[in-house]
């Protein structure tokens, strides 16, 4: 249950700026599917509109690959325990080639990443000289 | 300043357990150079030896790029704030040829998932039943 | 399903400390409703008395409008991603007048703040000598 | 030490895109000062934009008070642990009207809100059906 | 529902490696139960063989008490906000002893560390001269 | 640089309260040095009292034994990053006895939920029901 309401497809098309957007997202993305953040995001055009804008740019194709941005967005996801985006994230992976063995290997990264930002957290470890930059 | 001691090469030479593992580290990685993460883990042979068994064999490449799993790395300690992390693996990723328009849109990416991640927790929304495995 | 035991109502009255905290909470609320988290902590008096004067105090008007302190509140929460209390808070929020548009901007703060928080941490900025108290 | 370059002055004015920025926010700020933040995404012209357009956008008064916003703000930063952020937001807090009890209070609460995530995480809370929307 | 598949143990009897596992796990708990964290684990044989190993030799007896273990299991899976990882080494710590009055005084200790973790963080103290290592 | 001003022994020998917390603080720990944390919560004496007073209560022997509390303190702290927190706990646990194979161990645990708090989120795992309470 959100703490916010979900819009329906009905609710969308009475409003210009929100069906723009979802007009756009499904365009975009060539799938009639809109997910629910989206829906939720539509009580407040602004921040729909910004955050899609937003969205749509940063993970198109660019210096990296919109895979490993995917695999770059779940990482932060699963770090921040958001369980939503773990979810909407994974399946976007998957959607874009995402195989077993390199989802594996992204679960080994991020644990271990996580094991040795705690431990060097527990030790208080500044950083090497040789790491800042010149 | 650390909560524990860092070892010296010195120091390191008087310990087989730990003087085997900076030797792996040094060949694995082809240079001299040994950063305190490792210096403050010869304090617990056991740990340093699994950590680094365990660091070796996540990182080496495999269904995904060395490079991609250095950014993965620093999408995760960024998220937990771990400052040394974040230093140590944006330098190795660097080295491994990270480009400052990669860094800038692995900076992009990590930005809009922390800020989406906020917005789906405050609205506390649950996965659309088309995320989820069948 | 939690991790202990919920006191029901009838089990508060066998119990003259919890009893006490519980009759408090309804005399200052002006409300009949005790939430589960009070049911959870009476398994421990100390920690049940001790939370409830606490939460009292720091949550009374003061220096901050009691809204604004609800504000705050979620923002935490969902920081933490603890989805209890970004439920009971937003309720608590509504009840003390939360508008929409409120809402809305609060959700817009807080993702801002996340994204931003974010990005410093991968730049890992150090203070402007600015911002330093003097 | 940061991981980015931080751009002076100097090379600010050799950059359109970026002075543009750069003037914006002297003439919304009203004031010459241009913090490290921005100095460090004048690396991405992109980023750049986009990010102090949102920032402008979010932070402007609106259905909540400056002042409140940037209390939610400061409220994120200290549960996501970002130093520069604490430091700049206070900073920004105090320059529109933050007072010493505010502080004070504002301060309770983030540590109040604090423990009872914990306590409620450690307990596994679900909410109560009186928290959810109708 | 997760983002991988749970191995029954019918899958298990399939694997070698990941039967070798299982049995390991069965006789080191003298418990037929094998939690899903395993079933999950299991896709990934590589990673299944050493969590386990790690798991079975951090948790062991030996300066600090397994219970004692179980105790900073649970302080950190709250503080990371681990539902899963709250519930399974709260059920551990159960098994190896855990008494109420000891699970209130946890709680306790979680809940007063983040809060003072929190207004710690908000103030931006520097660790006292006193503190560091000499 | 903290946010906040830490009072001088002359400052607080002007005020009443804080004083006499200052006094209690030094009788309890049987030691004249009070730390920057006291110094700082000195600004609210509000909180300052309320903080020792649940400070010392939680942290008292009692079901759990002091050291363990510190530890259970040093395990919250390093997950949430808190720098000042770790060393001043770590600087505790020490003087309370804590051993380096101790500290060792501690770090292993820290290092090992970490990892399989991270490995558990990313599979979005369900608890089993054989650890929900019945």
């Amino acid at each position: 249950m959100s703490t916010v309401h979900l819009w329906t497809d009905e609710e969308v098309a009475t409003n210009a700026r929100v069906s723009a957007v979802f007009d756009d997202i499904r365009a975009t993305r060539q799938s009639d599917f809109v997910n629910n953040f989206w829906r939720a995001l539509a009580n407040q055009p602004d921040i729909l509109e910004r955050t899609w804008q937003n969205v749509k740019s940063v993970m198109a194709p660019g210096a990296l690959d919109p895979l490993v941005k995917e695999l770059i967005y779940i990482a932060v996801s699963t770090t921040n325990g958001c369980s939503y985006c773990v979810h909407s994230h994974t399946a976007a992976a998957r959607a874009k080639g995402l195989t077993d063995p390199q989802h594996g290997e992204l679960l080994a990264v991020i644990g271990m990443a996580s094991q040795t930002n705690a431990l060097v957290t527990a030790m208080q470890l500044e950083p090497d000289p040789a790491f800042l930059m010149t």
